[in-house]
């Protein structure tokens, strides 16, 4: 997907709204455990029930491959069955040295056929660079992340005075375009996002932490704000596990609904859409 | 595996060699790709021809990965391949926040029965300890990698005088012990194995960028050596794209064995085996 359609969708659909698929077996409802594909089912239903309100789709590549082969056609039956109209991240936050790189490009661009993927920036250039070779497919790099880990490096100030998200964000800019990378930014670092913006003013932001992790929707999109939206804002576990019972699917609808008219206020407020 | 069982392999085999099974479909030998599973025969063929030079081995998952399920198939057969003497080592650069961490252990420690893990640590502790919780299982943490974008942040120096992968080795001995964590230290940077040894006495070093990449065992040992070898290093494509025609295995146990008696000289010389 181009930049221009993801814009498009976020107008059409008034929603930045990304549901996270972290399809934990063990949290699923009981009902779903009989059928043959427990994982896609559920899925299945929530996508139905979701689509209206969201933009993107984030399935957490972990809780597919802790199933092994099965975990994986899972996944792709998952990815077949989001609507084209959805932007698809494959969060796998992969990362290695070129020659493999490329393969992990390859899974998930060629094999998976994912608009864009997650990827840690620690072993630099020549492990993030493969994955912007491939048409309309884009990277999202951790910048700043939102769990409490991320005090341990990502803050870590150099002797210019310039903290490790920040001179990843510098270094990485160059390595591809806004039109084909994106920055993971946790929600949970508001004064984080802020800073993070006034670095990189035109890339989109993937922001994780929403409600079980604590950020704040209006905080996000205070400081997070650019003049295409900029934004694609994460919730898993809220919606996913909004009921653990029959009603999930409608569980979740009314909480991505919910998501979605305070996204369509803030829209609305920016100017962005009457 | 123990830290114990694993140094009696390394005196029993007087080889402290890995075996990278990044198994490329491009370059496997043609009269393989008729059978039913290429990737599977190949490793199957590499492994009787080297077990006897190496103590452990190494598949990169980006191989297996890229080929949906059916290459997790290969792996899961791969793994089961492999005498229960070698250590394994899932070469997977996994890391994520600690509920999704989770996951990707049970992934490579329940799913597939892997003895270890390579984990990246810019998402910091909690993306690292659920790891190390699983019995007679290692974490094998990236500090300084092999690959020229290594340089882009590892060296990165802090207001104390501190490098990044300093930092990282520092901060990560306290999640875990020399039982249960490992570093992954390229061969392609000398002078760092030697500062890697100065603040991280006791564990083991998985050293990649031997051979293709241009590192030297000789300068490895040297620097990276302490009193229970400590060292892995692996070869990958030296060894296995050694020829590409019917020979490969007879040609791949040639240099596995090249190896293997440089380490039987160095193991003689540093008093460890007879």
């Amino acid at each position: 997907m181009t930049r221009s359609e993801l814009i498009a969708q976020i107008r059409n659909k008034r929603s930045f709204l990304c549901v996270g698929l972290d399809t934990d077996i063990d949290k699923i409802p009981a009902h779903l455990l009989e059928s043959e594909d427990p994982i896609f089912e559920f899925n299945k239903a929530i996508i139905d029930a979701t689509k209206e309100y969201c933009v993107a789709y984030k399935p957490n590549i972990a809780f597919y491959e802790c199933h092994g082969p099965k975990g994986w056609e899972s996944l792709r039956k998952t990815l077949e069955y989001i609507p084209k109209t959805h932007f698809t991240i494959a969060d796998a936050k992969r990362g290695d040295i070129g020659n493999t790189s490329l393969y992990y490009a390859k899974t998930f661009f060629e094999t998976y056929d994912f608009d864009s993927l997650t990827i840690a920036p620690y072993m630099g250039e020549d492990s993030v660079t493969p994955f912007t070779h491939f048409k309309d497919k884009w990277v999202i790099l951790l910048a700043l992340t939102s769990n409490k880990g991320a005090l341990d490096f990502q803050f870590t100030t150099d002797l210019k005075g310039e903290e490790l998200y920040k001179k990843v964000l510098r270094k990485s800019m160059k390595w591809g375009t806004p039109e084909n990378m994106m920055y993971v930014v946790g929600a949970t670092r508001a004064e984080g996002i802020a800073e993070v913006r006034k670095l990189v003013p035109d890339h989109f932001f993937l922001v994780p932490g929403l409600g079980a992790q604590g950020g704040s929707l209006a905080e996000v999109a205070q400081y997070g704000w650019n003049k295409d939206c900029g934004l694609l804002v994460n919730s898993s576990r809220a919606i996913l596990y909004a009921s653990n019972g029959k009603d999930f699917a409608e569980k979740a609808r009314e909480e991505a609904e919910k998501v979605q008219l305070n996204m369509a206020e803030i829209l609305k407020l920016k100017g962005f859409v009457k």
